[in-house]
């Protein structure tokens, strides 16, 4: 008999039991501890004041998750090994281990890199300290694994990791319209030709989840406060760097100085030291330096500073239109006004664009087993539409009280 | 007609509405945006990783049922003005605004006064700064006005701050025996004779609050792994000021090196200047000092630090009896072989007490409106044990891996 | 001081509170006590077993949240009076009183009435028994008050009526997919021209909401057992007359007795009388009379009461396409194996179709109040696809073992 | 490989899974299909109008932590082979198959009989249609199998029936006082000496579980207008029976019939026709009987029934001290003023009492197995007051409007 496993409360799921071996011990490692300080959900707790939530507790709920998912397919006939249904656990667990602070928010921001591929990295170096016991783990998160179906379950269209967030960040923002019924999906799900198919009676429910997924992206990741405030949050970034190449004094922790000092992945090229740095990076390192900086003597890295820190965000004027250039002109001349350089103006006005597709019919679609035992693409048995439609919304930010 | 008031999500209560005047003025300061950086429940999240949930929240939160409260007593014939309704919100929302670097957990660590104290000098700072709009409600919160009432809502065995804290932490954690029925005994207040009283078939739901108000203090304020990691907050604080007396270039904020370089009550005689500076320090300076120090010459520091940001916590030993001197004296040999000095041993291995009082008959009993009129102490009419015990516990901690 | 309101405890909205006048009393009177024997989904809960709430409960709960609309209209400075307060009130509390046993499952079976034609007619009654208290209420119950925003209150693409029943029967039967943010929307209500409108930042919500009502009708309203169950129930209902008519001694309730002595309009000439017997009846004559017919000497009926009583459900196939008769002639000669004439065929074997149209743009649209003071329909806004579809499903039931 | 479990949707767990072998069938069993049609609550929705839920789906619910239980159990290396896993989950999903119309409400007032002796009976009946499928889960049912902590998982301090009743009741009713956390109790479980065991982290929970239990008691099992509501429904039933002695032709369904021609053991004692007979008894009997009765030319059976039907309970006083004869008198002065003679009086003044031990020292107590592995008494361990303390409440009811 194996020891006692060891307990979580969640508020969502309950108690989440981890099996106290490997994966306890991942847990407990430093660079999993790491994600105690990244909250999910970047700056959107400036909106939703509830979504302080961490990678941390995501990992641990996407884990959960993954131990139902495993008991439903095996439940169906489809096998799975003790190695293989580890390994997969360790995947998923270790699937955002590469985020850095703020999560997406400040991606590619500090460090030239997708987070999943930093992800992998850590996972290269974890299976040195491990003796390569995740050597299977690290095959499936690449999908290089003969199984296509356990790499579906961590990056696919049914993953437990959006199963897992979905549910979370709608909990802790209190927008209840991201509620999934995410225990009838897991349900439904069986395996057809090593691919991940939802039975037909989930359909309803699948809809449900892409719509809810859909409406999440507009509600919370890309509501437009947010969307302001994590803009401003970049802007105080590259300024403090760029400060930073003229004042090497800048205050800020030794971690942040590390990735001040890069910037291309030219800089980055030695991968163990990069790794070795990116690990003690977490949202402190950023709201501890942008509380030195509120005082500083470059006025826009203390104006940015000063406005994150005590959330005094831009406006932001969001459309479906590109912005026009007479428009930022027009802002730029009221803005000039106030402050009178050329740097500062770019700094105080910012246009970008945010994408995003609902639903796509042409890479890895979600396929329904029918009654009959034949499997199709979702898109040809929905009533809803699920047309490949790219949504597009052009932003503009500045800062209130001046236009 | 005024102007719209405004929302904000709250997973607990939903849509939380805030009347666009001084109170919204007040939640935008500054002052008040720092509780965003404030945990409520310290390192508890060390235990519930949920429990994330800031003083900030809390405060929006114990405002709302307030709301509620003054609807219910206004109901019932109590006569509360236009100005005492906006004071009594204005003291609830600013009662914790005094409270310092992980709530509790630090308190009279860095500055040597209660937090109420200090909520009290910055509600003063900010009367100032709103043209003594706070006068009032500065009033109530010392208990001065006429109307007792009014204070008790704001501290007392029923006040606002517990109803919303016992529900929110109980959120939070996870913990459904925290769960309390807040909107029946809101419902069930009535004034008589300036006191707050409950009407009597509140009794069950007032006996289940302070059965859960103990429960919450066992199960989460006072958690044994809670304690561990809160106690080694507190030594690695106290070390690290230790350390910067004889290296004042020990890195760290700002803000903190200014209480570092302070301790009595004597160091800390201009008050304007030490509120200024604490206005600035919140979570973020202690955890970002600590990471800095893992690494640091001082031996102890950097385990300390190290121990606390990776959740190495400390064993704890809890008991209803005092720790015995060899019980230390047997851990202390132990930890010899180790460590090598004095100032080691005392650093790692603590011990300390705690205690609780359930429930006290001699001091601001609960009241209860009985039917026929009369007002007697809840411990009268209770058929539930209210005795006036006081739960004492030992506790010992030190390294793991060693005895 | 108006006496204190009476409280209902609701596991949704927590406490409802009452005003204790006219509202209070109609609830109280036998007429609306009836609608706590009608549940408010049929046979649902031989799908959902928690679908076990009522037309009472649901009642209560939307003029719950009217309140809450109301409040919310007024502090956008709508001008409501007292006396429209109460009537929309009212109009919203005896909305379904005119539904019979099984609500919708049985409309139209006993009486040849929709049922909000018979909820007039109950509510004219008590209009006589209270004094003509009810004038202003069953104008706007009609439509025929000048105010036309109070009508669509009760009964429009946004009513009360329908954000009650989703936020309930979602919660009763466990879909989680029919969660909606009644809240939200409430919050964004507004008038325009005396029409209801929804702020702009409402958008997603109500999309979700239109989607949750889609999601509601085909994994519960018109879940494929909910529907055999419920066309079984009409099938002993309509054999039971049958019956009925040629053996007058069938046992059944008085009040039953008399709806099965009548069938056409012409029948139910005598409005008063038939309202006198319709107020009698609910689903205990139903489920009490298929109990006594269960042994019953006609085959038939017999048969199709214990179908029904023990759960032994029929079996359905739904689809896009009308049934095929020689498909329905294949079941018909296997069933004649087992049954021997022409009657039992009809009554054993049934097919029949299920219209949903998601949403319509040509009648009654939501219109979206923009941010520049314009009004639009939502078609013309939303991203999602809104478009007038109807949805027609085909079904085919006949008993399990037999195909 | 079995076939697919079957789901039923539960608002309280999720997804309930069932094996699909003789659990499944024995759900399909009329039998057990009659405990749709028996609320679990008897009349406590005329308080709580949210609970209207049955014993069907207490005893799915049941059943599902039935096998949480064993998984915990069997993960702490107590050996539970699949046959006795099944025999006790047949076990708890029966333990209430004898349950009567409305539950505790009327037991013992039909049939003299415990409603654990009928399920007994029922279990009997089964067992001979399932061919001695059930003998195990029999045995076990009577405490007669060797292991003992399988019966304390059916029936004791611990077991899986009042684990669910509370979760469930407080979850319908909407009284969050009762929820406990059913969850970490469960967890907790083990064996030691062939008895149920709590760890000792546990002891908090489980204090909040007696809390709970003893809360919901008086809250709503033994809410007043609730005792009110089903005294009188047992004054009906009473009524009822004396008026059928004296006229046979009282309308009533043909079961209850049955019910009404036997009173004594001795009447009742064929106990194969007895249960034939009882098994087809619910809810519906009674209240289709009871609109039969609202114009019956007995005064008193109409008074009451209407009384009944219409929600018009009776006053009700509640004491802890017995009913005073003068009190009785002066009510019965009034009453003779209304009605007039000797038999009315006592039909429509009763008086009674209901007493409950919220925990006892002496049997079955809680036992927790300490750290040091040895196990002692909860009331040992406890902070908490557990006396043997028996509350006794009195009550008189009498009609309103007449005191």
């Amino acid at each position: 008999m194996t020891s006692k496993p060891k307990i979580f409360n969640d508020p969502i799921y309950g108690l989440l039991e981890i099996p106290n071996g490997i994966l306890f011990k991942l847990i407990e490692h430093p660079f999993f501890q790491r994600l105690r300080r990244i909250k999910q959900l970047g700056l959107s707790d400036y909106v939703y004041p509830g979504a302080l939530h961490t990678r941390f507790h995501h990992a641990l709920g996407a884990l959960h998750i993954m131990g139902k998912a495993v008991n439903v397919l095996r439940s169906k006939g489809n096998e799975i090994s003790e190695a293989e249904e580890e390994a997969v656990k360790i995947a998923i667990l270790l699937h955002d281990i590469g985020h850095g602070p703020f999560s997406h928010a400040l991606e590619n921001i500090l460090l030239p890199m997708h987070h999943e591929d930093i992800s992998l990295k850590i996972m290269e170096r974890l299976n040195i300290e491990f003796d390569h016991k995740l050597d299977l783990a690290i095959s499936i998160f690449q999908g290089k694994y003969k199984k296509q179906f356990l790499y579906q379950l961590i990056s696919g269209q049914l993953d437990m990791d959006r199963m897992d967030y979905l549910k979370r960040d709608s909990f802790f923002t209190g927008v209840h319209e991201g509620v999934i019924g995410h225990e009838r999906i897991i349900q439904m799900l069986d395996v057809v030709n090593d691919k991940l198919v939802l039975e037909e009676k989930a359909i309803y429910s699948i809809e449900k989840f892409l719509i809810a997924r859909r409406l999440m992206y507009w509600q919370v990741y890309l509501h437009k406060t947010v969307l302001a405030a994590e803009q401003l949050l970049i802007r105080v970034i590259k300024t403090a760097k760029e400060v930073f190449k003229k004042d090497p004094n800048l205050p800020c922790s030794k971690t942040l100085r590390y990735f001040f000092e890069r910037s291309t992945e030219e800089d980055f090229n030695k991968p163990n030291e990069t790794i070795e740095h990116f690990v003690k990076l977490d949202d402190f390192d950023i709201i501890s330096g942008i509380k030195e900086w509120v005082n500083h003597d470059d006025a826009i890295l203390a104006f940015l500073s000063r406005s994150i820190l005590n959330r005094k965000l831009f406006r932001i004027e969001l459309g479906s239109k590109p912005i026009e250039d007479k428009k930022v002109e027009k802002i730029r001349k009221k803005l000039g006004l106030v402050f009178d350089n050329q740097r500062i103006m770019d700094s105080l006005i910012f246009t970008g664009v945010e994408t995003n597709t609902p639903y796509s019919t042409t890479t890895d679609e979600i396929k329904i087993l029918l009654k009959d035992g034949s499997v199709k693409p979702l898109s040809e048995i929905s009533d809803y539409g699920l047309e490949d439609k790219i949504i597009t919304k052009y932003y503009l930010c500045y800062p209130k009280n001046i236009s």
